[in-house]
């Protein structure tokens, strides 16, 4: 079930010759396929994803959830990996709203949630401002996931009484740079999104804005997938800990993480084995 | 499909005669029931939610929801809204217990995810504790419902590089404080959970902090469900613009929720009028 992907192609062509479906307009549906398992998917998500008549993805959307589209739907891959952007978001912008002018039924496709870093705010400007419809339908961030696995909490009385996402971009001064004294304070979760490159940055300056060393920290790579790994570190240890991810992954600094389990889950009864949606 | 809940009960005896199902031991499934419309259960939530033997669930899970676990499952609420709490927090986490001691899958269905604020960590805790397994199902927390129906994103290049989540219980000096002068930060996105009672004390401190009279805010009540309503203010308007909201709600403030969609949602397609799953 999981590699078939008719449909696929690496065609940069814009136009569908021949797939309008009407004479009227389509409309944009930016879906968060969550993390990973296309069980995670939300049962929104899955049914808007049944009806696609295109379906515009991201690098990190596994092969199981793109298969839950019809079989006639076109697939067209965005990825946005680091440093192999195939697309600019200029492009994937115009895209969206090209297909959707052609009357058809646009899912766009992304990682985690379409709200938190993910851009999706830039591709729903561009289709307000095109006048073509576009839904949100929100989808499990990495985080929440990472932590569910892991069974640690994001927030826990005592001690996480906030939780924040960031991205590692910003230890890399390529963005406006963060709080790092706030965000070294303790009793609370930081969940440093796109961090393995950065992360030896990252935790250096949590320790120089006066976050213990000792901090509790876990890194989940490729949540929620069979390839699933966590590895339990602290603060001080994040560096080194991170040298063989090669997966996307999350990095989650904070008290709570000293429960995180770094065993594989239990079998995922009453799952089949292959864990995918239907 | 919503109002029906059969096995539905008060009672409040842990023991269910005759429902042990075998000599061997139960588990625990923490499940996020999601912001409230069924549709954005994750499908493995759902999967799991049709195997359970007993659902002990929070007052914000709704009907619509509930009748999706089995006709025999037995319901058990154990309502936490403010100031009715129907059972202490150690006695929710013995009834899990003793459940899956009998032989039960026990399904703990949460609004919103188990481990943002919702006291998972606690559960899954006193499961370890007393040898019972316990898994986690994520499920989309308040946030990311609220931002997908208005149409305004949590994070947002050059006007939201970070999002955090805190309670409005800090507000109300019951709880260690948080870092005001951090939350009042620009660029980026501050969701309060359970905030609308101290929603002028929040406006006021944020606003002593730092933070401009003039930042967009937006209140979104009972998100994702039919009633859902959503109130686009600036952080000065905030207290008076919550007057009127009864319902559970989530307050976001931050320069994206300047995009935020008052109106209601367009009509769903493709989904029927009930929006209710299957």
């Amino acid at each position: 079930m999981a590699s078939k992907t008719p449909g696929k192609t690496d065609n940069r062509l814009v136009v569908l010759h021949g797939r309008g479906k009407s004479s009227g307009i389509g409309a944009v549906w930016l879906v968060g396929a969550g993390p990973g398992d296309p069980d995670l998917l939300t049962v929104k998500g899955l049914k808007v994803l049944k009806k696609a008549d295109v379906v515009v993805h991201d690098g990190l959307v596994s092969e199981a959830i793109l298969a839950l589209a019809p079989v006639s739907a076109r697939r067209i891959s965005v990825a946005k990996r680091k440093s192999r952007h195939s697309y600019a978001q200029s492009e994937i912008n115009r895209m969206l709203v090209a297909f959707a002018k052609q009357g058809l039924t646009v899912v766009r496709l992304k990682g985690g949630d379409p709200f938190v870093f993910g851009r999706g705010g830039e591709e729903l400007e561009a289709c307000r401002g095109a006048g073509v419809p576009c839904h949100v339908v929100p989808g499990l961030t990495a985080a929440l996931a990472a932590g569910a696995s892991a069974g640690a909490p994001l927030t826990h009385r005592g001690a996480a009484q906030a939780v924040t996402f960031v991205t590692g971009h910003a230890a890399a001064g390529g963005e406006p740079d963060l709080d790092w004294v706030s965000l070294a304070r303790p009793n609370q979760t930081v969940v440093i999104y796109m961090g393995v490159s950065t992360a030896a940055a990252i935790a250096e300056r949590l320790i120089a804005a006066g976050r213990a060393r000792s901090t509790p920290a876990l890194i989940v790579e490729n949540a929620s997938l069979p390839t699933e790994r966590r590895i339990a570190t602290t603060l001080a240890g994040l560096s080194k800990a991170v040298a063989n991810v090669s997966g996307p992954a999350v990095l989650l600094v904070g008290e709570t993480m000293a429960v995180a389990a770094e065993a594989a889950p239990p079998a995922s009864w009453p799952f089949s084995a292959s864990g995918a949606a239907q």
